[in-house]
């Protein structure tokens, strides 16, 4: 089964044809491939709230689509009519997902086109906009992300942030890819990130698909062995960097980044631009969704969790910013440590 | 479904009748309730190897029971014809699993009467013997552990050590459990402990029919929150502890510990005075059992592991000394950092 991007780099996760969205099922991935296929915005709020798709950039990328398929819903409605039933789609597809900024982001990008009353083939046209714009930061992320990385570095990863986690090669595994082609890396490790698996589910299948040979781990044993000195690279995406450089990712980010900092190891994040929320102070402010025991239980195939036991499955955690050594976005690198970021991004020229 | 000890504290693991050992197949649970019943040497030692059984106090009394079967199998036999078949199975024994100590220490201890011949009867008194001497240990263990615990305690612990690993009441999970009964603990929270989900399968089990009201949580979302500073001690068992005071237990274990103080909080090794080897310099110089990887990939529900990828699957890891702030044992608490055990254990009068 490939899960490899295509010709143009396009991510086998998202598909659009001018009419209908198409999000791959990455539930049922890596046993059997399935296309979910969405005419309504409401259809795509529910593939986000599922993990039909999943992903902070391919979430984001999807909500602008589904964006384009409510304009076209209520096309023939006008005035603040026609305002009040955008918003109100708007707040559904928001709502999806509530820690990820990505999908925040490109809903606030659309919305001044909904302001001006602007049609299905524009806002659709603009939707295709910002997933070629993905394509084209996590190629720049790629290159900038493996110039970091040393002769025969041992590299860990976290969680899916290939392809189909993404519009196109990905975000910390676009960089894992394009160092291994360099030539740069010694070994490549990565989680199967409990509880959905995405690494085992989904990583697994990208790194075979992009000829990079890797070694599978518990996030137990991973951890373990980065703190015994055996990883030279921690590289992960994002959902969202707040203000003070503090990292919101995949539950099990946060402990990893420390005992890899324990073993003497470094640290990179890799994430769009769009991920830095510089209206959060403070990883601490954001919400952390909290998902349902069963993804936690199921693994146990025993029907029912016995009485007095209740399953906490938070589904990202905060990395505080000092942990990090280096954020790579494709407007450039900075350390997220070391004070708030807007002065210093500002200094740099990654922000006017 | 119950799987607490009886009246007698004895495990529901494990069933002696005097002829045959019947053990709960703990890969079943908490689905089945189904007992393996051994008749010969062998069959423990399949049992053993594949993990019916597990849990290293309940690995060396089944291998007790294991060497009475042997000697009843082999009892037409004299002179060195039956030494020599009984050497064989008792190398069979202790192959089963490579880490844990208390396998070989088991069939140590019932070595001398073999070498003087002792028959089926008497060899399966012994077994007998080991086995209420793990009931009895577990009970000091239980006792003095508790003592160390502060009011309103928040705990953590990770794989499984309750009846279902031990002959009794359990070694990490009898603290717990008795400290609750005391009032003492504020909150319990346990891993599920992949690849085998040890903690999700059995602890869950055995905390419900203690009636202790506990929370489950994947291994890195315990482990981040241990970084937080939300666990006060983390209490886990071993399967082999060095003369420098080295843990080894199961994977998982030493990034939990490393965390688990990052955040301020204290780590408790709790278990039998046979786990102690004073013939082991420092942890590094175990064999640490690599398992199939299989029991990691199996989770994905995919048949095949992609082309390149490789599954690493380590059983234990290594929690350094100075990790360990007490070490609970029937003979009583030590510091295992600070110094060679052997002549502190002697200063103390825990060994002579």
């Amino acid at each position: 089964m490939s899960i490899a991007p295509d010709a143009t780099l396009r991510s086998p996760a998202i598909g659009w044809d001018g009419q209908c969205l198409s999000l791959l099922d990455q539930r049922l991935l890596p046993a059997q491939r399935i296309y979910v296929e969405c005419t309504r915005a409401v259809e795509v709020a529910a593939a986000i709230r599922d993990m039909v798709v999943r992903g902070a950039p391919a979430i984001g990328i999807a909500a602008a689509y589904g964006v384009a398929l409510a304009v076209r819903e209520h096309e023939s409605l006008s005035g603040t009519t026609r305002r009040a039933a955008l918003d109100a789609e708007l707040e559904v597809l928001a709502a999806a997902r509530p820690t990820a900024v990505n999908l925040g982001w490109a809903l606030k990008r659309l919305r001044p086109l909904l302001e001006r009353g602007a049609g299905f083939e524009e806002v659709a046209a603009a939707a295709e906009g910002l997933h070629d714009e993905d394509v084209a930061a996590n190629r720049t992320l790629a290159r900038l992300g493996a110039s970091q990385l040393g002769p025969a570095s041992r590299v860990l990863t976290h969680c899916n942030t290939g392809p189909l986690a993404t519009g196109g090669v990905g975000t910390a595994l676009g960089v894992i890819v394009s160092a291994w082609r360099a030539g740069k890396l010694g070994e490549v490790r990565f989680t199967e990130t409990r509880p959905w698996l995405q690494g085992a589910r989904l990583t697994a299948w990208e790194l075979a698909d992009a000829g990079v040979p890797a070694t599978l781990m518990t996030d137990s044993a991973a951890g373990g062995s980065a703190a015994r000195g055996e990883i030279d690279w921690l590289v992960v995406g994002a959902d969202r960097i707040a203000a003070n450089g503090d990292v919101v990712n995949k539950v099990g980010t946060a402990p990893l980044a420390a005992l890899t900092r324990m073993g003497g190891g470094r640290v990179m994040v890799v994430a769009p631009f769009s991920t830095v929320d510089l209206d959060l102070a403070r990883g601490g402010g954001v919400t952390i969704e909290s998902r349902a025991g069963d993804e936690v239980w199921r693994a146990t195939q025993a029907p029912d969790v016995p009485e007095g036991i209740v399953i906490d499955n938070p589904a990202f955690d905060i990395t505080p910013a000092q942990w990090v050594d280096v954020l790579v976005t494709e407007r450039g690198l900075i350390s997220p440590a070391g004070g708030e970021l807007p002065g210093r991004l500002e200094a740099v020229g990654m922000i006017k």
